[in-house]
C-alpha cells in the first residue's frame, strides 16, 4: 500500500492509502474527494487535472495536458496509476462546477416550453395566474414651509388614501431611498407594493417616469444541479434561464454525507455558503446580466428543493432529518426573506418554498406534483421523479401518496463505468442490430460528436438492446459472444459501443456486468417502489392511467426501454409523458400564482407518505425486480411477447 | 503663503495654504481637518501628535515626544509653527475616540442615579414601568415515529395552546436554532418572546436549565458624544454603561459639516459605518464584556439623538434638513431592526426612535422631555438642553413649544482658546477674591490635579467672577489691572488663572476678551431663545416654575453664576435642576416601558415648533443678550444688586 495525501487551497489534507496501480480518481472518490470529472473517467473532458506536489504517479501525457502543463506537474487523475507514496494538489470542484454555469437562449422556444406548458395546465384547472405584488402611481404635494410633514409619512397617508388601506408599511431598504427618489420625480413616484386586505407593503419606489418590472426567481436546488429562472411577476414571461453546478458537490455527491459535513464545526455555514454564495449568486448575476435585469429588482422567490436541501441552504441542522425519527425542522415556513440567507436580490424580497412533506419526499415533489396536475383528474396517475433519490407519487383529485426509494446515481451516470451527465459526448440512444451486434447510437453535442460516455437515457437503451437481442440475458450476463464482446481475465462480460479509434476518448466506450447490475438495482428500486406502493393501496398497475416522469434524465428517454427492462410499469406507451424538470416549473407556477401556492400546500398536507422500509414486503418486491425485467414476467406481457 | 499638506491613511490628501508662524492646528481646524486636541491646543494632553512627512516646521520638543519620535518626525500640532511649505501625516481622529472609550464603573451609585431618578419620576407619574417583553417555558412532546411533526409546527402549536394567542411568528434567527437546542434540552425549553394581543414574536430559544436575562440597550447619539445603557428589561436593573466619542468627528464637528460630507460619493454609507461600526459597536462590545453580557441576548435597543444624527445614523438622506423647507425622511419610525443597520445586537431587535419634532427638534429633545416631567405638571416649565444645539422646550400638562438655536461648541469647551471637555485637568468651578482678584478653583482629576483648561462650568463661572469683581465690564473688556491681567500688542485683554508654573501645561492657562466674546454669545443665543419663545406666547420670565437643565456641561454648573452672567432667568435657584443627560434617561424609560414609549409619542405630536429666524424680534433680542447680563439689567434684578 502506498501513502496518497490529497492537497487543497484552504482546506486540510486528506490521506489515504492505496494499492500500486489503482488509479487516482477512484482512490479519491473512495476517499469522498471531489475532483472534477464530468466525463466520469474516460481521459475526455480533461478536467480531472491534478498537480503531483510530491513522490511519483504513472501517468501518460494526454492531449488535454501541455507539455509545459506536464512539466508543471500537472496529471489527468483519471488516467493516473498509483506507483508510490504520492502528493497532489487538488484544484476546487465548486469552482469548476461554477465555470459550467450555463444561461439559456431563450430564443430557443425549447428552453421554456415545458414552463409555458405547465403555466397553461395550471390555468386551465381554473387557477389564476395571479400573486399580490403590483406597480401604483403615487403622487404626493410638494412640501413647503407650510407643509412639513416628514417625507414616510407623506408617502404612508398617499398610498391609505389611495389603496384605502390604512396600514402601510415601509421597510428600512425603502426608507432609506425616498427622500431622494421623491426629490428627484418631484414627489410623483411609482411603487411596487404587495396588497392584502390587512396592510401595504412597499418593496420599492421608483422615479415617475421609469420603467418598472416586477422580478420574481423561481429556483430549483437539486442534490447535483440548481436550475433558475428570472420571470416578470405580472406576465410572467420568463426573462432569463440558467443553470449551475450545486457547489455543495464538494463537500460530499448525496444528502447523506452533505449532512454529515454540515454537522462538523463550522459546516453548517460551510454547505449554505457553497449552496448561496457559490452558486445561486453568481447564477443570479450572470442570468440577470444576460438581460440587462437589476437584481435588486427581484421581490419575490420561490424554492423547490428536497428537504435536507433546503435545510442546508437555509443552515438549519440537518442531523435529524437522517436520524430517526426523521424530524425536519420545518415542512412549511414563510418566515424566510432573501436577506435571511444572503441571496443577491432585493433584501425584502419574501422566499415561498415549496412545502416538504417528510424527511425524504421534500418540496421539490410537492412542486412537481402541483405541475404534473395528477391532482386534477379523476384518474389515477403515477408521478416518477428521477434523481439521486427516486421519488414517486401516485393518486387523484381524491387521495394522493408518495414514497421514496434511494435509486443511486445510475440515472444520472453515476455508478456506470463509462456513466456520464448528459452533455456533449454522451450516446443518449442506442438501438443494436439483432445479427450483427453493431451499434447506432446518436450522441449529444455538434454534428458527427464521438461518443465518449453513456448517459441515463443512453444506458437504458444499451440494456434493453442487449437484453432485446439476447446478449445479456435477464440477469444482466452475457450469453452471446462476438466482435464487441469481451471477457476480462476474471470472466466479466462487456459490450463494446465504440472502440477506442471510433471514440471521442483514448479509452474505449464499454459497458460491464458490473455497470448493468449497478443499472438493474436502480430501476430495480424504481419498480419495487412502484408496485409496493401501489399493493399497499390495493390497486395493480393495470390501474395507472397515466405516468409523468420527471428529472434530469433527459427529454432523450426511450419509454418503451424503459418498459423493457422493467423500470416503468408495462401499460401502452401513450400514458407515459415527459415533463422534465418539475421541481422548478412547479416554483415557477407557485410564484406567478398566490392560487397555485396555495394549492401546492394543500397537496402537501393532504399527501400520505409511504416509508418503503417499514413494508415487509419491500425487500422482496426489489429482489425480484433485479432481473430484466422482472422475475414475474407475467407483470410485462409486452416484454414477453 | 505656505503649502500644507495633511495626509491620511486611506484618504485622499488636503492641502491649504497658511502665513508663517500659523500654529499648525488652527490651520487644521480652518481646513476642517479633524486632529484629535481633547485639551484644545494647550500642549498638556500630548493628543495632536502628527508626523512630517517633508518640508520643515518650527516645533519645540516637549515632554509628550521621546527623543526617539522626534527623529521619527513626530510633532505636537498644537506647538508646531508653518515656516516653509510642510506635509504632514494625521493620525486617526475616529481610532483616537476609540481609545477614550469609557466603560462605567457601576458600583459607584451616582453613576446611574439620574437614571434611577427618571425611572421613578416616571413611575411616579402612573405610567407603568412595563415592556411587551417576556419569558415562557414550553414543553413539547418529544417527536416519535408516530408523532413526525416538524420542529417549526410543534413548537408554534405548543405556545398557541400555551398563550392562547393562535398567530405565533417565528424568524429565521430561532428558525434556525430550535432543532439544535429543543436536542439539547428534550423538547423542554424557555423562549424570550413579545406578546401583543394579535400575536407573539419569538425572539429566541433557551434550554430549560439556563438562565435568561432580557437584555436591552439604550443608546443616546450625541453629534460629539455617543453614551449607552445595558439594561435588565425585566427588573430595569442598569447592568452597564459606556460612553464613547462620537467617530462622525473624522467628518466635521457639526450636523451642518457632516450633512454635507455624507452628501459626497459613498458619504452616507462613511458616516454611517463611522457610528454604527466604529463607535457604537465597539462600544457594546465592551460593555457586554465588562459584564459578562452576551450582545446577541439584547433583543429590543431604544435611541435618541436629534434629527441629522438619527439620519445619518440610518444612512438617510440628510440634504433636507438642512435646505429649506427642512423636511426629514422621518420624524417617527417603528421599521428599523437593529440587522438593518448592522447594530451587533440580537438581529432581530426591534429599535425605539425616540421622535423627532422636526429637522433642528430631535428625539434627544422628545426623550429629554419625556424625563424632564414638565408634561405632568400645571406648573409651567423650562427644559434646557446645552448642546453644539441649544434646545428648549417650554409648558406643561396643557402644552408645550419648543425651539433650537445654535450656541455653537463654547458650552463643550469649543471656541475657547483655553477650553476644553470635562475631563482631567478641566477647572470645573471657580471663584476670585475681589480685592487679590487671586482665583481659587477645582479641578477634574485625582487629588492634585493641575489645570490645563477650562470645562463650560468652569468657564462660566470665570466670567461670572471677572464681572462680579469689576474685572470686565458688561461688554467683557477687562477693567482693572492687576497681575494675572494681561494685554497683548494689540490691546486685547486677558486674565491669567494659571501661569505655566502652576499649570499642568507648557501653557499658561488664561481667558481673553475674544473666549468671552464668544461665550457670551453662546449664552446670548440662549437666554435671547428663551425671550423669544415665551414673548410669542405672551409669557415672561416670572411666569417659569421651574427649569430643567440637561447636557454635558457638566453637574458642576453654578446656576447662581450662569444667572449672574445672563444666560439662564433671574429666578430664584432652587428652581433649577440640572438632569444630566436626560436624552440618554429618555431613552432608557422608553426602552423599558411601552406607556412610557406612547407618552413620548405624544408628546412628540403635541408639541409645537418655533423657528426662531421666523421671529422678527429674535435678532434684536438676541443683540441685547450680548452683554453680561443684559443690556436690559432689569431682567437680572438679583445681578443688580
Amino acid at each position: 500500500m502506498f501513502k496518497v495525501t490529497f492537497k487543497f487551497d484552504g482546506a486540510q489534507d486528506v490521506v489515504t492509502y492505496a494499492h500500486e496501480g489503482e488509479i487516482l480518481l477512484e482512490v479519491a472518490r473512495k476517499t469522498n474527494v471531489a475532483i472534477d470529472a464530468p466525463c466520469s473517467g474516460n481521459a475526455s473532458c480533461g478536467k480531472c487535472k491534478v498537480k503531483l506536489v510530491s513522490g511519483e504517479i504513472d501517468s501518460p501525457k494526454t492531449r488535454h495536458i501541455s507539455d509545459e502543463e506536464y512539466g508543471e506537474g500537472w496529471r489527468l487523475a483519471c488516467v493516473s496509476k498509483v506507483t508510490g507514496d504520492v502528493e497532489v494538489q487538488v484544484p476546487d470542484i465548486a469552482s469548476a462546477y461554477r465555470s459550467r454555469m450555463k444561461v439559456a437562449d431563450l430564443s430557443s422556444k425549447e428552453e421554456v416550453a415545458i414552463f409555458e406548458k405547465a403555466k397553461s395546465d395550471i390555468e386551465s384547472s381554473g387557477i389564476t395566474l395571479k400573486n399580490s405584488l403590483e406597480v401604483i402611481s403615487v403622487k404626493m404635494n410638494v412640501p413647503t414651509l407650510d407643509d412639513t410633514m416628514p417625507d414616510n409619512e407623506r408617502f404612508r397617508r398617499a398610498i391609505k388614501k389611495q389603496t384605502g388601506i390604512p396600514m402601510v408599511r415601509i421597510p428600512y431598504s425603502v426608507l432609506r431611498k425616498i427622500s431622494v427618489v421623491f426629490r428627484e420625480s418631484d414627489f410623483d413616484v411609482q411603487c411596487v407594493i404587495r396588497r392584502t386586505e390587512q396592510d401595504i407593503f412597499v418593496y420599492d419606489v421608483y422615479k415617475k417616469e421609469e420603467p418598472v418590472v416586477i422580478g420574481g426567481l423561481a429556483i430549483d436546488i437539486g442534490t447535483t444541479t440548481v436550475s433558475a429562472l428570472l420571470i416578470n411577476m405580472q406576465t410572467g414571461e420568463i426573462l432569463g434561464k440558467a443553470s449551475s453546478g450545486n457547489g455543495q458537490i464538494r463537500y460530499g455527491a448525496d444528502v447523506i454525507n452533505r449532512i454529515i459535513e454540515s454537522m462538523k464545526p463550522g459546516g453548517s455555514e460551510k454547505l449554505q455558503k457553497a449552496v448561496v454564495k457559490e452558486t445561486i449568486n453568481p447564477m443570479i448575476e450572470q442570468m440577470c446580466r444576460s438581460c440587462g435585469f437589476d437584481p435588486m429588482h427581484i421581490y419575490r422567490m420561490s424554492i423547490a428543493s428536497n428537504t435536507t436541501m433546503n435545510h442546508l441552504l437555509t443552515g438549519m441542522n440537518g442531523d435529524p432529518i437522517r436520524m430517526e425519527p426523521y424530524i425536519p425542522t420545518f415542512y412549511k415556513t414563510n418566515a424566510l426573506f432573501a436577506n435571511d440567507i444572503g441571496i443577491s436580490v432585493n433584501p425584502d424580497a419574501h422566499i415561498i418554498m415549496a412545502p416538504n412533506i417528510g424527511s425524504y419526499v421534500g418540496g421539490d415533489i410537492t412542486a412537481g406534483t402541483l405541475v404534473s396536475m395528477l391532482w386534477n383528474r379523476p384518474e389515477f396517475s403515477l408521478f416518477i421523479d428521477l434523481g439521486t433519490n427516486g421519488e414517486l407519487v401516485f393518486g387523484n383529485s381524491d387521495f394522493m401518496m408518495s414514497c421514496a426509494c434511494s435509486a443511486g446515481p445510475a440515472f444520472e451516470g453515476g455508478d456506470i463505468s463509462c456513466g456520464m451527465r448528459a452533455t456533449d459526448g454522451a450516446i443518449e440512444a442506442c438501438t443494436i442490430d439483432k445479427e450483427t451486434m453493431e451499434p447506432s447510437y446518436s450522441v449529444i453535442g455538434k454534428e458527427g460528436e464521438k461518443p465518449i460516455g453513456l448517459c441515463g437515457s443512453g444506458i437504458i437503451d444499451v440494456i434493453s438492446e442487449l437484453f432485446r437481442t439476447g446478449i445479456i440475458n435477464p440477469k444482466g450476463k452475457f450469453i452471446r459472444e462476438g466482435k464487441r464482446v469481451r471477457h476480462d481475465a476474471y470472466g466479466m462480460g462487456s459490450y463494446v459501443l465504440a472502440f477506442e479509434e471510433e471514440a471521442g476518448s483514448v479509452k474505449d466506450v464499454e459497458i460491464n456486468e458490473v455497470d448493468i447490475d449497478n443499472f438493474i438495482r436502480a430501476k430495480g428500486a424504481i419498480f419495487s417502489a412502484i408496485r409496493t406502493m401501489l399493493s399497499s393501496l390495493d390497486f395493480d398497475i393495470s390501474m395507472i392511467d397515466d405516468v409523468y416522469v420527471a428529472g434530469g434524465i433527459g427529454s432523450g428517454i426511450n419509454m418503451q426501454n424503459a418498459v423493457r427492462i422493467g423500470m416503468f410499469p408495462d401499460i401502452p406507451l401513450d400514458k407515459f409523458h415527459y415533463i422534465g424538470n418539475s421541481s422548478l416549473s412547479g416554483a415557477y407556477t407557485m410564484l406567478l400564482s398566490k392560487e397555485a401556492e396555495r394549492k401546492c400546500y394543500e397537496l402537501a398536507s393532504n399527501m400520505t407518505y409511504l416509508e418503503l422500509s417499514t413494508v415487509p414486503s419491500y425487500m422482496d418486491e426489489f429482489v425480484a425486480c433485479c432481473f430484466i425485467p422482472h422475475t414475474d414476467t407475467s407483470l410485462f406481457p409486452s416484454v414477453t411477447e
